[in-house]
């Protein structure tokens, strides 16, 4: 059943909204049916009508209630403010009207057993089953079933609540919502799934639906499904690193940057205060930089982008596998109402459209063609809307890229400052510091933007004035996205694909603000960097927006809500004392449920670390994997125990998020293949083996990386005034340019085109490999999985009997009413023959509507 | 109604298979429900039993036909040999039943008015259907209709003839095909469709779904989308090729290939027997380049990425309205039964099985678990028949190979010997010749083996023993289409981007056979000739295919079908002068449908020369256009006049041709980079221009391109023995190559990899650019028309509305029906009362399935 919440301000002169606020109620009233439904429902009114409307407003929707076929049930006691609780039954005839009009499938008594398997793969399952049984949850009813229940649509209310009481309430106000808590389930939900220790334990997902409905219900079990498959990708990810750390010792081009003896000098960093300096000091970021830059990196990221088409096509295949058990398998999606914003702003430019006909009438006399039914709005009023949606957006895009180049700038002016430090401890430790500290701030902005951008985007696709709810919810998903990927990726994409590019050369650096050098990367390559980028915004992401923004604010919020409900008077005090407040009272200081979208943006970011860059960060899966095994039980814990019920929506699927899914599966495909053939010392290193190398192996890699400068061509003042190598006259930059003494002298180099050549070669050779592939696997991996498609089947032919005996049953029991009728001799034999014939002839799910039609014989 | 024939041999004696054929047959008997349906039914029995047992057989097999409900009406007069004729006649209410089983949509009476469109809209749509009126065929009925009929599952013939009797009769036999002509529409499609004076007007596409079924129908359709898109591809190829046209003259690069003083020398093109040449005797073939590759060619590619991504989703659009219009949208793929040929070899196993149990029991005497239902074939039942398919499709693979080779052999032969030829006149022509007879037996092999893998595909697919006919149909289709298309384009590929890459340089040549060089393309570049290899290519296969194949051949087929029937003894035709033949009996002489599957893989072969390599001939749109516009009507010719009438059989779309067009859309975008960059000259002019240009425009390009040979390093023998140009020190070749004077002398030069960087470049930024604005085009253009998914919802509704009433009615009906009942005083009340509820509380639509659950009260 449901409670409507009227709160009535006690300020009763003040001009304001009145809400009815939602909250669930468990009243279990002895039901001829036995139906346990308990519903809620929550009413907005957008509008900001007098107070003498308020209280006609409440009761048009009261009686539209009633009119409905609704019952309802007040509080006893009028109050004259707070709260007041009133609570609807729903008859079990509106119920079936609705459901009928919903098309909700049911099961029906008619069950039938599911394929055994014979032989090995019936020990093999059954092995499996065993294996599994420790990872199940503690569910009664969901048991290794044999059987099905065949379904069809029908109204039933023990397995469908959620749906049609909400349409029952729509036909009388737009802004209905039922709720139905069960407690049996709220309590194993509570104790098999919201835990912190049932972590390694399959999700009860069929439960989840039964109390929370399919939308939720769909978002724990894709939830479930990615963390599963993140495991594989984990375990790869971890032997990829392993493989990594064996190599390290082993790995020519390193051992050769250690290798004090091959003492290149190296040009100083800046101009002026910075000294040559010894590569062999650059050792540590070389060896680290092996453990994510090596060739099993360019085999894990094509198995990722293998491992997100797989992913993709095992969520179809569960999808499918959820709507059959479920009984979606035929739901159409049902046409949205218009949003009460919606309605109004129509309402408003009729009112306006009015008055200026009347005006024109006025005026001009004239009979003009009168368009009185504004049936929609155009873009025209939308077109302020969109303006601003366009400006923000593309403001907030500045805003982003420049929080990316404050923190470029910051990390040039610090290191150049720390560079000028006379103590060499600082000196040495540069590059860790500078990095390290801004890769902080940048996180600290990222996570400050994120929360920005998601209320701006709530209120820009506000001003768009969107129809329907679903369309309210693809806009905002869609700006709320591109907001939050740009500033959480920026500064990766940064790293990765512009740091260090546009740093010049040596005696010809790129300088900005006239003082300050472009920042370069690391000797031992951008990678290492990038790596370090990765794994600091991801994690720290992570563990920040899970712990403060998922329990710590929501906690807050919860205080403060009782902080508020301090402020009643004395009196009201004692009289609660007296009377233990009901449930409703209690759930009344949830908080209310706000949608999924943050949770899936939580987790379509976190993909993208997965996906995107993995190329430079292996252990991605496994930092994902961590935080989702916890986010799984942390979300679980929201919903059952902080949050007020949530509406049950019916889904038949994740909707946009998969096409945003597969749209970022398809955009790293590219990204990688630019990491690996750009970012990472691959290619070139393939380039020397294969092209220069005199022996076949890497030995000489390093010097033939490193360029020629002849100091003597410095320009005054950029030389080091100081220098403990006085005799330098050559030193060495991490480039491929021509040698002082060749005609071209610090032109790019034959060796440069040819390896920027080998680069691109190998992105379309992998971005077209690995797209093959993946289709491959999206055509091999069949979306309908085989067991359902043959349970489909088995129901149809099962169907038509079940339908065909059912026929054959109303036949007999028509006839033998007839026939006692007839020996009567009644006149109205005519009629019941009309009848019998047309009840036989046609099935009854093919409609009495064609019955004249078969009779009158035209077809 | 049908007819069945039975062919009896004149040697009875000789065993051999005796056949059932089919054809049409035009009987209309006064039916109870004015139905017009004519059918006809081949059955093939395909196993060879005795002479005694046929005649069981087709007792048997008409017994279970009689059983099934059918009628039947044999010849009057009992022949001993050749066709004996057997009518069948479906009833109503066989009809009926299958129409159910098979979810058959009709039309209800109840119609409702289509939105009109009002203002601007409605004047222009009636101005755009008034310059279409020319365009529209002569047919009644298809008029500007504003009003559609409610549609729902249910019987009737008039609309669905075709499938429902053909469930019938596949319970009694596999192999039963339903037939139908209805004479006016034959009459219509003669005259409004099968001519080639029609050629400029829309296709009658319901009239010929009506009377060949949805299958033909949607290939009719899918054409004619295929051939208006056409149109606008090919405008703008012309306008592409006038653009070439009218720069030519402007094009600094051909003009300075023509310029007699810029006098290149050219290195000779062979060793020996050729000389030194000047670059402006090319000048012919850098113009005629020019009119292929120039900038607006890239332009092209991209548009016709573009163009197929716009089709594609047009199709999708088109398909869905003809779903609507044909009533297809509900309908569900019907499970196809195993096909004669699988039963029959899984009859063998089975026997196989038991012969080797009885054995092993024999042997053994142990009790072993028996297997005595062997449900299906396994892998291993079919190893032999991959085995030879994988061999088989190797094997052709690698004559398609050889042929190609053959024939630039022959190419480099006849070149080398033509060059040796003193004549001059004989040389100035070696290239023209030599490349115009090389294509044509090209075409000629193409041709040939067309037929043969044609052949060979259907015969592997056989051996394979897929289950079902669309399983036969789909490995079919992917095996003829796998071997066809490297047929027809592997000359192209190789004309695209191998020809000249493995050719050498002056004084290092390669050589195959020790003798004859690899063959070069000509100075103006690989893609003149891959252009005229192109249009020869294309235009050569669909002129002969149409002329010869699909004219010629039927004719023939005929010609040889009547002069066989005339070995029919002299009484036989007397007989037959007396009486005048049955439709049946010249339906007969007719030659037999034979699939879609080869219209489909001539235009989809056809679809390749647009799509794939279209940026080298920007003219191929304008002849695929004018192809199709003749092709529509010659297939239209052939289905109506020289086929038997084909099963109609129901199709919700094209199937995998659409995959098929989807791949080959995504190839053609990667192909087409490809050729851009690597076969024409638009990337290294574009880098010439940009970065080695002193002047920033085009002029020095020729100089630019052509690498320096000193001639005292040609090998002993390698110099021209006699030359004209007996002072030559230095000769010009056209390569990126380091001068003679360098120390890395004839090596790549730094130009060559630069070239190469921007040439790998250009594929990158061209391929994902054209990616994503198709999956732009994709997204924007919706799949399902505005209009269509509103009727939907209306019909939807006004379904809803209609159900309601009908119910009403019902409730009204039984309610008086009971109560003159109940007036009686009878004590079968409970059950009326029981009975009369369930009607009320469930609409017809949801079955009387759950009249017990509602009411045990347990859900």
């Amino acid at each position: 059943d449901y409670v409507l919440v009227f709160y009535q301000r006690k300020q009763i002169s003040v001009r304001g909204s009145d809400r009815l606020h939602r909250l669930s109620a468990p009243p279990h009233p002895p039901h001829r049916l036995s139906v346990c439904v308990d519903l809620a429902v929550e009413v907005e009114l957008e509008a900001d009508p007098a107070e003498g409307e308020m209280v006609l407003i409440r009761e048009e929707f009261e009686a539209r209630l009633l009119e409905a076929g609704l019952e309802m049930e007040r509080d006893t006691e009028v109050r004259v403010y707070g709260p007041s609780f009133t609570r609807l039954h729903v008859p079990w005839q509106v119920l079936s009207r609705e459901a009928e009009f919903l098309k909700i499938k049911i099961p029906t008594k008619k069950s039938y057993d599911l394929k055994q398997e014979n032989g090995f793969s019936a020990s093999l399952s059954e092995f499996w089953r065993k294996v599994n049984q420790p990872f199940q949850p503690n569910i009664p009813q969901l048991g290794h079933s044999t059987t099905k229940q065949l379904s069809h649509y029908a109204p039933t209310p023990h397995h469908t609540p959620h749906q049609a009481p909400r349409h029952a309430l729509r036909h009388a106000t737009p802004h209905a919502m039922p709720h139905a808590p069960h407690h049996a389930p709220h309590q194993l939900l509570h104790d098999e799934w919201a835990r912190y220790g049932a972590f390694y334990k399959y999700q009860p997902v069929d439960l989840i639906r039964k109390y929370f409905g399919e939308k939720i219900g769909l978002y724990f079990a894709w939830l479930g499904v990615y963390t599963q498959l993140l495991i594989p990708a984990s375990m790869v990810g971890i032997i990829v690193f392993c493989y990594g750390c064996y190599t390290v010792d082993m790995d020519v081009p390193s051992l050769e940057m250690c290798d004090k003896q091959q003492n290149f000098t190296m040009c100083p960093l800046c101009d002026g205060v910075c000294d040559y300096w010894h590569l062999s000091t650059a050792c540590g970021t070389a060896r680290a930089s092996h453990l994510f830059d090596n060739p099993a990196t360019v085999f894990f990221a094509i198995f990722m982008s293998l491992w997100v088409a797989t992913f993709l096509e095992h969520w179809k295949r569960r999808q499918i596998s959820l709507n059959h058990s479920w009984d979606l398998t035929g739901l159409e999606e049902e046409e949205d109402h218009p949003r009460p914003k919606y309605e109004t702003v129509l309402l408003q430019k009729r009112q306006m459209m009015r008055n200026k006909e009347k005006k024109n009438e006025k005026k001009k006399k004239k009979k003009k063609k009168i368009e009185t039914g504004v049936e929609k709005l155009t873009w025209r009023d939308r077109l302020p809307g969109y303006l601003i949606n366009i400006s923000s957006i593309l403001f907030m895009f500045g805003l982003t890229f420049s929080a990316v180049f404050g923190v470029i700038v910051y990390r040039i002016v610090v290191s150049a400052l720390m560079a000028m430090s006379p103590d060499p401890e600082t000196k040495s430790n540069v590059r860790v510091t500078v990095t390290a500290t801004a890769v902080i701030i940048n996180l600290v902005v990222i996570l400050i933007l994120d929360e920005i951008y998601g209320a701006v985007a709530v209120w820009l696709t506000e001003l768009e004035i969107p129809r329907t709810e679903s369309n309210f919810e693809q806009h905002l998903i869609l700006k709320a996205f591109l907001l939050k990927f740009m500033n959480a990726y920026a500064p990766i994409f940064y790293v990765a694909f512009f740091k260090g590019r546009f740093a010049g050369r040596p005696g010809d650096y790129v300088y900005v603000f006239n003082d300050y050098r472009m920042e370069e990367c690391a000797p031992g390559g951008c990678l290492i960097e990038l790596c370090i980028q990765l794994s600091i915004i991801m994690v720290g992401k992570q563990l920040i927006q899970n712990n403060v923004f998922e329990i710590g604010i929501p906690k807050l919020k919860k205080l403060i809500r009782a902080w508020k409900g301090k402020g009643i008077s004395l009196e009201e005090r004692e009289e609660q004392r007296a009377r233990p407040p009901q449930q409703w009272n209690l759930d009344y200081t949830l908080v209310p449920f706000e949608g999924l979208t943050p949770e899936y943006m939580e987790m379509i970011i976190q993909f993208g670390f997965v996906s995107l860059f993995v190329a430079s960060f292996p252990l991605a899966p496994l930092f994902a994997l961590l935080n989702n095994v916890i986010e799984i039980r942390l979300d679980a814990k929201k919903f059952v125990t902080e949050l007020r019920r949530p509406d049950a929506v019916q889904a038949k699927d994740i909707g946009i998020w998969y096409n945003i899914l597969s749209g970022m599966g398809k955009f790293s495909v590219i990204i990688n293949a630019f990491v690996i053939s750009f970012t990472s010392d691959f290619i070139p290193r393939l380039v020397y083996q294969y092209m220069y190398s005199q022996t076949g192996t890497m030995h000489g890699f390093i010097d033939h990386t490193l360029s020629h400068f002849n100091v003597s061509n410095f320009r005054p003042g950029n030389a080091p005034t100081s220098s403990y190598l006085p005799e330098t006259t050559v030193c060495r930059y991490k480039d491929y340019r021509e040698p002082p003494w060749s005609a071209e002298a610090y032109q790019f180099s034959k060796t440069y085109w040819a390896v920027l050549a080998a680069r691109l070669a190998f992105v379309i050779l992998f971005q077209n490999l690995v797209m093959f592939l993946s289709l491959l696997v999206a055509w091999v991996i069949p979306d309908v999985p085989k067991n359902i498609s043959e349970q489909l089947k088995r129901e149809k032919t099962l169907l038509v009997d079940v339908f065909l005996r059912e026929e054959k049953e109303k036949f007999h029991l028509l006839q033998s009413l007839f026939s006692s009728k007839d020996q009567r001799g009644s006149d109205t034999s005519v009629v019941a023959t009309w009848s019998l014939n047309a009840v036989i002839s046609h099935p009854c799910r093919l409609g009495v509507l064609f019955l004249k039609q078969c009779d009158d014989g035209t077809y």
